[in-house]
């Protein structure tokens, strides 16, 4: 029996026992951007830290001007380095009554066919993917006594809110954090029986926008037909935003967006996406992007703009005929190709006040930018990887482009000039940021078998 | 001396017997919409049969599923007969802090420039307004040993929390409360020298609309620009309610409204109703209707459209890449003339529905209709109570149009065939439903003397 499958088959000997560790990192209420959960996030990255030093990693849990970052190594003499990266914090619950069981109170399930899943919040995001890689590693060091690379770890606790302090910690803990390349465990397979690595990733700007009219709320009645309304006004600028066609109309948006490479188009074009097969899972049937567009360019290599969040007015029970003094949205931009963040949230903001009443004002608040970032194909480290993830799963790995944003992996281009492999084992159905959120046993149990390849094949 | 100057006389003579009369009044706590109050809402109605009985009305504290209503009647032969409407209900009385004197302790004080008012929660809206109509009677009792015409009287302690129970009520009650016209205490003059009945309210349709697309929350990464999303399909139908001169696209929506009389015009042009005036006191100076329109035509005989609240996605502190499966908005809209509520709330449900994507759906909640109301000039009780007016205030009353919604006044013209006269003597600056609330003692003591001219000039 060779080392790898030793390993791989205490991985499966002790699947039981790492998802009870699962289950108690899943536990923690570590919800980062409601700060009544702050000391929650503090216990998560305790748990993590306890975790990582167990199998022999030198650890520590470093503050930050929010919540703080598990940083850990084991190194492993002069050869090969990388870097793994994780999140410990989750996104919050509501509408909790829509979940079937308690977020925090993870359980195993069945869907029908069959198919066995984690439900928790955190199960797939990032909670059940970054403890495929920590098992991995036990699984290393409980079968060789070491682990077959040097390895660098840290896992952050704002990625749900932005990471607003990470690239700072980056760039002053940059010596720690250095290797050859980065790994990430927080994306998605192409379906349940194909592996893949998401070699592009958009960019991400979230914005708040606050619109004021009156100094006050007014009677709708009294006032109604003169005051003007900021939802109407806010509703009147987010309408203008897409144009028929599904097309963004702010000045300069496609400032940088290229067409995809021949041979990209070509791949996803053989992948066969149907709106059928993506939307038809989650209730829907027709593609909301622009017209002329493939959807999985929709959803990878165009850039977007979604209302997150609005609120304004009355909204409880019942009716009251107010006209509020101010009504606002929180609205994001996913960036592809050299889209520049600062540029689109300028862009963004010169849109808002140019459709402004003169007696309005608009006041914005700047959540988080983060560019666009994309991998060489012939990158030796992604070979490797793909030859691992073909051997674990019996199928090529698809080369996929993500529609979401992982700010870090640019961060980690710009500040420690690495290049991110992403690697993980999500599925379309996982529910991330929505109640009942499920990892799939299969994703979890090969998660850990492929990241133990990957390693191997790194070495 | 006439008899008309008789009662005037009185009035002047007993003005702090009448000040004392309506302490005792403001000094019982009968916010109705606050169950803890339900006590002080029985003692109320009790004191106003009591203070009507006095006076020679038949009296009785009728119950209802609420508060109870006050009923009087005081027949005079086979004359006119008015109803006298009013409520003894006041508006919670929250933020505490902000009243400069306890609001259950009824004071008089003096504002620079030494307009002397009372400051009360209720001294205004709606006891200080009622209480001029019943020391009108008072003094017709005590100098004439009768009243000039048939009076009958209600008085409800529901008004501030939705007249629920009203509607029932007066259906029940019809026999005791038909009369020739309704007089009704609970609106403004035009200014503090000029005073006004209000001939047309305007009407009410209250939807509220829920859109949904997906079947549950999505990840805006994951699934943006391929997912519908239902905020964005709101606030296209919100921003196609109104055209850029603010004129609302609904079809059929302006059916039965006409034009201004040109004699209505010419007095409201005359009033010379400033944005600096009106939009000044809110922070505003831009009127936001129908730009081919008067202000006071906005406010009062146009019909318009306002979102009362609106609601969608993550909308607590901080950032969530969230597409909702859901956005709702409350939407109502003020009717003038002929328009018809039914089908006004008909025609907006099919724009909405005309403009949903395929995939969506919109469900909507009916939360009240009802018509407006507009005087015919030529009533001959309206020209009485003109002429009335405008011997006591030395200048003709100004006709004006409420923006506002009185469902009674529609009640009593559906369920009883009478039309009403509204007729009062609050001011802009009252305050009424804030703190430190005030009426005039002019208001107050010319209000007295101006129901003594209306009702003898109805006699």
């Amino acid at each position: 029996m060779t080392t790898l499958d030793a390993v791989l088959s205490k991985v499966d000997a002790d699947l039981d026992r790492s998802l009870e560790r699962l289950f108690a990192f899943l536990r923690i209420q570590s919800i980062s951007t409601d700060p009544a959960f702050g000391e929650q996030c503090r216990v998560a990255a305790d748990y993590v830290a306890r975790d990582l030093a167990d199998i022999g990693f030198a650890t520590s849990v470093r503050p930050t001007a929010g919540h703080p970052v598990v940083v850990g190594a084991a190194e492993n003499g002069a050869g090969p380095r990388v870097l793994f990266y994780g999140h410990y914090d989750v996104q919050p619950v509501d509408p909790l009554d829509l979940w079937e069981t308690p977020p925090f109170e993870p359980r195993i399930a069945s869907l029908p066919g069959g198919r066995k899943i984690i439900v928790a919040r955190g199960a797939c995001d990032d909670k059940g993917q970054v403890m495929t890689f920590v098992e991995a590693c036990r699984a290393f060091k409980s079968v060789t006594g070491g682990l077959p690379l040097g390895i660098k770890v840290i896992i952050e606790g704002e990625e749900e809110c932005g990471s607003k302090n990470l690239p700072a910690f980056i760039a002053a803990n940059a010596p720690d954090l250095k290797a050859d390349v980065a790994l990430v465990c927080d994306t998605n397979m192409w379906n349940a029986q194909t592996p893949a690595i998401t070699t592009s990733l958009r960019g991400l700007v979230y914005e708040e926008v606050a619109i004021r009219a009156a100094d006050r709320d007014l009677h709708s009645g009294l006032f109604g037909g003169a005051a003007q309304n900021p939802i109407r006004v806010l509703a009147k600028i987010i309408a203008a935003i897409h144009d028929d066609n599904g097309r963004i109309t702010i000045p300069g948006f496609y400032d940088g967006v290229q067409e995809l490479p021949a041979e990209v188009r070509r791949q996803w074009e053989a992948l066969g996406l149907s709106a059928e097969q993506f939307l038809g899972q989650i209730g829907l049937r027709i593609p909301a992007g622009e017209k002329d567009r493939l959807l999985i360019e929709q959803l990878s290599s165009r850039p977007t703009c979604d209302v997150n969040g609005i609120l304004g007015g009355y909204t409880g029970e019942g009716s009251k005929t107010v006209i509020p003094a101010v009504s606002s949205a929180k609205i994001s931009f996913r960036l592809v190709g050299g889209q520049n963040p600062d540029k689109i949230r300028d862009a963004f903001r010169a849109f808002v006040r140019a459709r402004l009443p003169a007696d309005c004002t608009a006041q914005f608040i700047n959540h988080t930018g983060a560019p666009a970032i994309a991998l060489d194909w012939d990158m030796p480290a992604l070979q490797a990887a793909r030859r691992a993830l073909a051997a674990e799963w019996g199928r090529d790995a698809a080369l996929i482009g993500s529609g979401a944003s992982i700010p870090i992996v640019a961060d980690f281009k710009r500040v420690l000039g690495m290049d991110t492999l992403l690697i993980g084992f999500g599925l379309d159905d996982d529910r991330i940021h929505s109640p009942n959120e499920k990892y799939d046993l299969t994703s979890f149990h090969h998660g850990i078998r492929s990241w133990v390849r990957v390693l191997a094949a790194l070495a």
